[in-house]
Formats: structure tokens, sequence, C-alpha cells
């Protein structure tokens, strides 16, 4: 069948037995992809009836779909005419992994990000009513994004609008037990504003019986987010009612035929309404139904059995999670609290280990950075890892609820620097530059797994606000990074090697970095310095200032954009310093959003490769020497 | 009975006559401090009672009472030994208008901004809980507050946890419309869980009488406030309970009695609880109750009529918003967004003229700007003015939904830089620093009024994403400023005097004190060029080059921090274009957070005077001709 679908026009035709089949093969075709280049998997095996029911009913592109977080759009692509180019799908110059306006006029809004969705169709939907059009914009949003707070405050304005916009929430039933028998009775009760009083004391009767947490429920996550669903359940959407939404719902969100009939008739009712559909992540691929979780995020892997193909190594969030736990052994005031990232930013072991000093407080980095300054003012001595561009959510938290009061909150900055193939909402090149501006942060970069251990009990230790960023994955392994002394000193940098030719400043990853490129210039017989800053801020001016005047010739290397790191503070420190007669350049990334690729691709694209740094210093010097 | 009272234990023997005695007596004080000093008025006078019964049946300071936004303290100031305090009140060196950890033990948390509160006392809780203690924790919100996204997100968590903590919802009834008879009957009908079955039905009849939106309704974001408050009191608090909170009210919160009795039945219930409080903004001084927006936060004033004792200049607000009016009389595109400042920010008169194209969403950053972004994909141009210091609550937003999106969003940044009497928290002194770092946004600043016009012109035309920051009140009108050229060119300067000893780079506010600097050393013989940079981003790099290289002296002056601003981007241009031979200083606020006080004085301290500028240049100027 899915052969015969180029775009979503191909699919009006089509009797809902062929677009069960359909189905089927789009969700072989998503496996073969996800299971070869990695992908998100479970997300969209969960919505594929979902996705070719709304490409039926709607009419798109005219009708605007918003994905939120845009995870799960692989079926929307699919069936958007880029079925052939799913093969490159998070590669290098291929199509990405998210919604991209850029990529197709079906892509109406970029996400990346969660809970985004619901504004951005409000948005849409008051321009379209000031346009005097009547196109649909409908928002599919799953139950976690709705934690988070700005989902609220749309769902809030949407519903007190009147503007006619479509909300569908897009429940997967992990969450919900298997004995929920009053369900299936229910699915497909579709019912509008009319038809409410007359089935209303049926449809509640069925809804009754659904039941409360069930037995299964395994985090903390799972039975929060629950506890929210099962307000929304209450009552047939009474929660979404009162807001001011038509509630319609709940369908199974595996049934093509219901689904179509259940947006068929919210295109009749007028004002905001809200259709609820119940599907299950990793439908149709049974390791995945059982691990959704797993099978969330995942690398290639063997279709047979589930298992990746290449075995995962240490990685920065282990090694944080791990030390955390040491850490926490020997001092009952730390705690970790996570933005729904528990598995992501290495949590595990310490939420197994310490059950009451681990919060997972939804998709609400507002909160979770709040909640940790709450704590700290009375003694605690909150961790809290929040993915770098995440980070940005919580952007007014850590100003004016941590560093205002110059609160002892440890946050950790994980996915720093480029990610890699999540691409540009992913990308993590803004953090050290937001963050350096802020009064009274501490920002510390690690070389090596080593000194992310060293720097997260120096931070825990601090009584301050400290910062410490790192990226996805693992260590550049150098064995010139076994150095003796590990002991941090507040803002002081540490030299790795002596030299007279050149200082070479780097932090974080990019010091293994720097080291490999001392060697290939040393080949060339310079001599070079290289100092690992450590910290961003306070930056180690003595030592940097000295090396600069001895050497006459700096660089600074780094993981993250141009703008105020630490090329701009070395930069400021050589003016204010009146360090004169040098030369100084600074590698780091453009003012641009960096697209999706592999690292190393990146890297090389952007002259940031060990081999590209290399030369480039090489032709400076040159250029040096004649202009001297 | 005010003479009587230095701390909250003198509280706890009084009658309630006596304590109703002390509410007339802080009233009037209030009253008289704030004609006189301004500050925020109708808000305080509305929790005169509330405050006495929080301080007479908790233990404060061991008891926690956190004050959402906390402009509504003043009265919690005069019950916590600071009534002789009062006097000075957000001067310089006085105590401040928010709550400050620094300023007393029973300020438990520095609070400025909205929706923080319930975090912050549920991290405070769970600090509590880990280490085995027993005291309460209170988080006093308004109901405007709860429009915002991270007190959603918080409640949502703290009703979940089943932790002991209690909301105080102050639920002002300026919207609540005056008929409604059956509210007066419920009033201190209070029930616990244990009650409720009991009482359910009674209540239920008596919150039936309470009328939907009112005849008297006036603006669209009351409307709102009252469609979520009618969600919150539905079923008698039936939300509150199903995310888990117990919830006790509404309750008459001027009657004294009846709080102290809600407030103790409170303490004795596990988990948390949310006590529904009605008050009166204004509450006392009729001319503030009728007009509780005027009287929010207001500037000194004459008692008998309520008049300003000053008559209120032109300030920016004004000059954007009609302005705006003008700019959307000619292109229907044009559409204004505001996060309930539709008064302060100027919008009342493009809300008056275009109230379909006006949408005042609550207070909600967040949604306000991913809003925007929606509208601007459909062809709308959105121009959201959020003041300085919020639109980090809407960072990511900026970054994630417009700036990567490159859509044609006008941010207009109010409040910019130095505040004054606000202080630390309202000081909007990074703005251009967390803004200067994001791909593709141009900023800018206006010199004066006439330039905030030509520049809001030709964001609306520009087809991306544009900053404009501006200050809080009027403009330095200096008759140098009247140039004749105003039409401005992407990424170019303006140079308005030519000078061959000294080039000052000035932006914003800071371009008026510029030329007055530059009189200052003319009379002592020297040439000065000065620049309008206008463009912070992109900077006009060749008009500053070449004025530098001709002076060799360079200063930069701006009203923000140094870290990342005007001073850096010189500064980065002086290395990355190698310009050497030459002195630069730059002048602007230090890397901390900066207290309250009036311009002038906040000015004078952190040397960013005329006269202390135009002489620290002189000295400046000395130590170079000697090095030279």
């Amino acid at each position: 069948m899915l052969e015969k679908i180029n775009s979503p026009k191909d699919l009006k035709d089509l009797k809902i037995k062929e677009k069960n089949e359909l189905a089927k093969d789009i969700r072989d075709y998503i496996l073969e992809v996800v299971s070869q280049n990695g992908g998100h998997l479970a997300s969209n095996l969960g919505v594929v009836e979902l996705t070719i029911a709304l490409h039926s009913v709607f009419n798109t592109p005219e009708d605007k779909i918003i994905w939120d977080v845009g995870h799960q759009s692989y079926v929307h692509k699919i069936l958007t005419g880029r079925k052939h180019k799913m093969g490159n799908i998070r590669k290098f110059g291929g199509i990405a992994g998210f919604p991209k306006t850029k990529e197709s006029q079906y892509d109406t809004f970029n996400t990346g990000h969660s809970s985004t969705s619901i504004s951005a169709a409000l948005g849409m939907a008051r321009a379209r009513d000031l346009k005097g059009k009547d196109n649909q914009v409908v928002a599919v949003i799953g139950d976690g994004s709705l934690t988070g707070g700005m989902a609220m405050e749309a769902l809030n304005d949407a519903g007190f609008s009147k503007t006619n916009i479509t909300v569908i929430l897009n429940d997967n039933q992990m969450s919900i037990s298997k004995n929920n028998g009053g369900l299936n009775n229910l699915l497909g009760h579709l019912r509008s504003k009319k038809l409410y009083t007359r089935t209303n004391n049926l449809v509640k009767r069925g809804l009754s019986k659904i039941p409360g947490i069930g037995p299964k429920m395994v985090t903390n996550i799972q039975r929060f987010k629950m506890s929210l669903k099962q307000l929304l359940l209450k009552g047939n959407g009474m929660y979404f009612e009162d807001i001011g939404f038509t509630y319609l719902g709940p369908v199974d969100g595996h049934n093509i035929s219901k689904l179509e009939s259940i947006m068929r008739l919210s295109k009749k009712i007028e004002g905001p309404v809200l259709i609820h559909v119940l599907t299950k992540k990793g439908k149709g691929y049974k390791i995945a139904e059982e691990n959704p979780d797993k099978f969330h995020a995942i690398g290639p892997f063997n279709i047979e059995t589930g298992e990746p193909k290449s075995k995962k190594g240490a990685d920065y969030s282990k090694v944080f999670g791990d030390k955390l736990v040491k850490l926490a052994k020997k001092n009952d005031k730390i705690v970790a609290i996570t933005a729904s990232m528990k598995d992501g930013t290495g949590l595990k072991e310490f939420a197994k280990q310490f059950p009451t000093r681990f919060y997972d407080i939804g998709i609400a980095e507002q909160h979770a950075l709040t909640m940790a300054a709450g704590m700290a003012t009375e003694g605690m001595i909150p961790v809290v890892p929040i993915y770098s561009s995440f980070y940005q959510r919580g952007y007014d938290q850590v100003i004016h609820d941590i560093a205002l009061q110059n609160l002892p909150v440890v946050m950790c900055v994980d996915r720093a620097g480029l990610v890699g193939a999540d691409g540009e909402t992913h990308q993590g090149m803004l953090d050290m530059a937001f963050f350096r501006l802020v009064p009274n942060l501490v920002i510390m970069a690690p070389k090596n797994f080593k000194e992310l251990e060293s720097m997260l009990e120096f931070a825990v230790n601090a009584k301050r606000p400290v910062v410490i960023r790192y990226p996805r994955g693992g260590e550049e392994n150098l064995p010139e990074l076994k150095e003796k002394n590990l002991k941090l000193e507040i803002g002081k940098a540490e030299t790795l090697k002596n030299g007279t030719d050149i200082t070479i400043i780097a932090i974080g990853k990019m010091v293994a970095r720097a080291l490999e490129i001392a060697k290939e210039l040393e080949a060339k017989k310079k001599s070079v310095e290289v100092i690992n800053a450590r910290f961003l801020k306070p930056l180690d001016k003595t030592t940097i200032s000295k090396s600069i005047k001895k050497t006459k010739f700096a660089v600074t290397i780094e993981d993250g954009t141009k703008i105020n790191g630490l090329g701009t503070a070395v930069k400021e420190l050589i003016v204010d310093d009146k360090i004169r007669g040098i030369k100084f350049k600074s590698y780091a990334y453009p003012d641009e959003f960096i697209p999706h690729g592999s690292v190393n691709e990146l890297e090389d694209l952007y002259n940031m490769s060990t081999k590209k740094i290399a030369s480039d210093i090489l032709k400076e010097c040159e250029v040096y020497k004649k202009n001297k």
C-alpha cells in the first residue's frame, strides 16, 4: 500500500481496510529505518493510525497540524511526500527527525521542545480568524507535554477564546493499567455539546469503570501523569469542558474508522475541541510495546531481539549519576530533581538508592528550578541535571530564584555543545553564553569523566550556585589527561602543557582536542602551551594573561557559540588588561542554528575538527610571522 | 494599636477587636507611606486582615510564609519589626518593596516575578520532611498569578506529593461581580475532608448561586481570570480536590476571626491544603477600591483626591503605544499581545481601537511569545511588549519558536536598564546580553522618543525577529537629538558628532548622556566623536572601527550589564579586527544584581552619571598620554 501513497491526497479514496494495510506497511518501514539509523521509535509506532486519520479527514496543508515536541512526526513525513527520504532521516543533509517548515509545506511549525503546540496552534487560529479564512488548526500533544506549564497557559487561553481549534490529546496507554474493562465499552462513544445531556448518564456510567492507579505502575512520574490524567478523564473530560473546550472521546487511537468519525465530528463543532485519543507507544512491535521507554529514542538495533547493534560505552550522564550516588551516600543534604529525564540524565541509580531524595516533577523545568531554590533555602543541596537547550525553559528561575539569592543549587547542563542527530532544537550551543552573563554563577566544564567527578564534588560543597556543563556521549580519553592533581580551586585553570610559541586555551571536551592539536603543531616544530580553563566563570585571568603575554599568540577552543563564551571572555581580558602586540583567534560555532548530522560531520563542516583547527592555526602562524 | 506591635509575637494575645483596630492603623499607615513615597497600594490594603491572621495563627519565622510576586508584603513587613523603616521603603538604602531574605528572617524567599511561590513553598516543605521537622509552609498567591504556567506545574506536583503545604489563594473580588448573593451565605462555611460528605449538598446549593460572568466586567483579562476562577470555584474547589488538595473556603478575607478559624483548621489537615480567600483590592480606601488598577503601583499622590502629586510626563511606553496605533491603522497585519500588562506597556489605546487584534493572555509570557510565533507563521506581525526582566520567562520561546524559525515577531523590551525603586528583581540589566547571543535576532535601542517611533516602524516591516529595548520613563531631550535623518538602515550606526580625540559609542538612553559628556570634555579642549550605535546586533563594525582607528581612544556607554552588551561587542571587534595601539574603556553596570533606589542615585553609585563618566574619561586621557 505504501507504494501508492505520495501525498495526503492519495489517502482520500482509500477504504478503511486499505488504510489498515497502509498502517502495517508504515510500521514495517519505520521499524526498518529506525533499526538502521536510530531515532524515535515507540512514539511513532503509536501514532500510525492517528496520523493516517488526520491526513484523511483534514485537508492539509491548508488545514494545519502542529506536532508537539515533534519526535512523533515520522508517519506524517512518510505521508507527506518524504517516504523516499526516510533512509536519511536525522543524517547530515537528510531530512530532520522533527518537523521543519523549510522541509515541507506540510510542516507548519518547527518543534523539538515540549508543550509549545497549543500556543502555536492558537496563534495560527487567531491569524486565520483575522484573515477571514476557515481552515482547521490541529495541535497533537502527548499527555506528558501537558505537565509543562506553557501548555496549561495555552489551554486556558484557548478554552476562553472561543476560537475554532482542535487539540488532540495523545494519551498513551502505557500509564493506564491493563484491566480497564470499562474503557473499551466507551471507545467510539462520541458526543458533541448537543449529545452531552442525552448520553451523559451512559457516558458517566461507562467512565466510572475506568480504574484509578493501576497495580503495574512503576515510576513516580508515571503515577504523576496518571494523576493528571485521572483529573482530565474525570466526569468525561469535565476539566476541559470547564475551561471552555468541547471534549470528545476517549477514542481508540488504533482504530482508523473511529478516529475519522470523531475528527469529522470535531470539524462541525464551533469553538475549541479536545479529542482524547488513547494510543499505545510502540504499537505493533512487541518488544517496544513492553519497553516503551527504552524504545523512545534509540540507536540502531536488531529487529529480532531489540538489542542495540553497538554496545553503548560509558557516557557523561552515567558518570555524573554514579558519582552523585557516591556523594549522596556521604552527604544526606544532597537531593536530585529531574524534569522527566531520569534515565536520560543518568539519575536511575540515584532514584533507586534514594527514593525519598529524588523528585521527578514532570516536564516542568521552571518548577524544578524554583523548587530546588526553595529546598536550598532550607539547607538542602539540590542537584538539577537538565539538557542544555531545555535550561532555556528555566532561565528566569535560574536568574530570579537561584542566582539572585545566591543559593547552593548545582545546575548540571547535560547534552551541552553539539548533540548531533537531534539537530537545531537540541544542540546545546548557547548555555555557556547565556549563563556567563548571570551574576553569582560559577560555571565549569570538565575535560573528561574524572574531572566531572571532581567538579561535581566541588559543586555540592561550594555553598553557592554552580553550573557544570558536559557533552552528550563519552569522553575523548587521552593518556595525557590522566593528570595527578584533580583538586579544583575556584577560578583556577590547569596548565596541561608548557610551550612558548602558541597558547591554546580550551574548555570541556575541547581540552582533549587541544592536546591533539598541540601534537600536530609540535610535529611542525611549534612549542605549544595548553591551558584547560576549567572555569568559564570566574575565568583564571592571571594564568591566561601570563601565557598570552609569553607566547604572543593565543587561541581558544570551545564547544559552543562564538558569542559570549570562552573566546569572548578572553577577548574581554585582552582589551581590559591592555595585552598588546599579540595575536588571538577563537574557535567556536558561528552565530546560527546548527542543523542535524553526526557530531563528526558537523565538527568538520564548522571547521572544528582537530585537523582543521590545527591547519588553520599553522596558517595563522605564517600570516603572523609575515606581519611581524 | 500599631504602636504596641513590634513582632508577630505581640499579636498572639490580642483580641479580635484589637486586631481590627490594628488593621485600621496599618491601613492608615500604609496609605500615608505610599501616598508620600509611591509604591504598591491596592494589593497591600487588600491583605491587611489576611496578613494579621497569618502571623497570628502561624508561628513565624519557624513557619514559612512565601509571598507570590511580593508586592503585597508591606503589612507583613510592618508586623515583622520593620514598621519604623516603612518611611524609607523602596528608597535607596531603605527597605525593599519586595521580600528580601537579607532584610529579615521573616522573609523566607525573595520574590518579584509572578507565580514562583508554590514551587518555592513545596521545596521548603520537602526539605522540612527530609529534616524530620514539622513547621508549616504557606504560599500566598493571587488569582492572577495562577494564570502563569509554573504555578500550575507546581500545583500539580504539590497536589500529587501529599506533602503538608498550605496554599492561600488570594482571590480579589475585583473581578467578581457585585450581585453574588450566594457568596456571602457561604463565607465561613469551612469544611475539611471529613466534613465534605456531610455538608456537600449544602455547600453545593450555596455555590450554585455564585453567578457567572457579571455584567460589570470591563476588560478581557478580567473575564479571562473570571473564567479560570469559575473553574476553580466550581463544585466547591473540586479542581483542587481533584489534583490532590483539600479545599477550604471561600472565606471573607477581611474577617480576621473567620480567617484564623480556617487557618487553624488547615494546620490540622494532612497533605496539601488550599484556602480560598476573598479579598478586595484597595480595601478601606474608597478611591482605590473603585480604581484598583490605577492604585496597583502608583507614585506619590494626594490622599483626599487620589490624584498624583506630580503630573506624569510622556514616557517610552506611551510613545510606543501611540505609534503602534498609527502603524496598525495602515497595516492590518499588526497585532499586539500582552502578558497581563496592557496599561504598563502602553497598549490601552491599541486595545480600544483594535479589540480584535489585541490579546491579553494572562501572566503567561511563554504562551504569549509562542502564540506570537504561530500568528507570524500565518502572515501576521505580532508586537509583544514585555518588561525586560520578564522576558527571561519567555527565553526559550524567543530562541526555539521565534528566532529559530526567523519569524517576524517584534519583541519590545520595556523597562530595559535601570528601573529604580522596584529593585533587583525588576532592573532590566540583562536583556541586551541574553538576546545578543541568540542567532537571527536584530537588536535595537532608541536614543529618544522619535527614534523609538522610527525603530518600531522599521521593525514591523523587517520581516524577521526584531528586539527593541527602551527604558522606563521619559527621554532625555537634548536639542542635539533633533536630527534630520531618522531613516534607519539595518546595522548602521549614526554619527552625531565628529571629533578626533575620543570616540564615545553609546546606545539607547545613554546616547543623550554621551552628548552631555562630550560637552563636558569639549570644555576641557577634547575633540569628541559621538556615535549612536542604534543596533547592538548587527553592530556597525565599519563605522565604529573607523572611528576608533582615528581617535585611538574609545569608550562605550550602555544601560546594562558589562558582560556581553555593547562594550563586549566592541571588545570583540577590537580583537577580531586587530585594531592596535588604541585605548578602550566600557561604561556599564557591574556583574551583580542592582538594588533599589532612584535611577539618579543608582547611576551615581555605579559611576554612570554624566559627571562621573566625564571625569573618569578625562583621567583616562591623562594616563593614556603618559603611557604613550
